[in-house]
């Protein structure tokens, strides 16, 4: 096994989320609109997502400290510190953030979505379907 | 942004599945036990999770072909192919599994879960609060 696996970047996040201030904490809780942009070496991997369906996204934060093992859970100082693991916080070792988005329209290598709680320009590293 | 961001393997599983035809297709479908050990230099980022919560955690699925685009769906050869995107399958561009946990106990660096669908041995790179 490798050391560090490497992750393939397999497209990036249209949305209009700038900045971390303006993010929803969470995708229950955004009704916000975007486009998942796949690259086309990888857009057969589309084939079988309908309108309508629920799928399950895989960001790569690329901003998010990852050398940070305890946070003020939802960035609140007044509670206590908590491991991240224990928290959806974005600083984690991987900072890998899992959002389940609202496919609303597909054309092509481009997904449109609801839901979204992740910036703009965030690389995507993995799509599934939703489990139940 | 690296261009292929490289993950830190935080923890191994140890569990009694020791090959894909005897693994469950999903976590909703197994009871089957097993202990994360999460190696030491992370340990603090376990600090807040409890006995008898649900946990999300993600796997890095060492054994997993990466170059294939569209499976048959659950191995079934009677399904048509379908994008790997629309699956749960292991293969995919970033062989990363989500699995939903229940925390049966609590040693140390070590967790003790119900649920699992994988394979022992297989790295972990992720734990999360599950939302709702």
């Amino acid at each position: 096994m490798e050391e560090q696996p490497a992750l393939q970047i397999i497209g990036i996040l249209h949305g209009d989320i700038a900045n971390c201030e303006d993010a929803p904490k969470n995708y229950s809780e955004s009704e916000r609109v975007g486009n998942l942009e796949i690259f086309s070496d990888y857009e057969d991997a589309l084939d079988g997502i309908v309108s309508g369906q629920t799928i399950v996204v895989l960001f790569w934060l690329h901003q998010a400290v990852r050398n940070i093992l305890k946070v003020h859970p939802r960035g609140d100082e007044s509670k206590k510190l908590c491991g991240v693991f224990a928290t959806r916080s974005p600083a984690r070792p991987n900072p890998i953030a899992i959002s389940e988005l609202k496919v609303l329209a597909i054309q092509g290598n481009r997904l449109e979505v609801s839901g979204l709680d992740i910036l703009d320009g965030t690389p995507i590293i993995d799509i599934k379907k939703k489990i139940g």
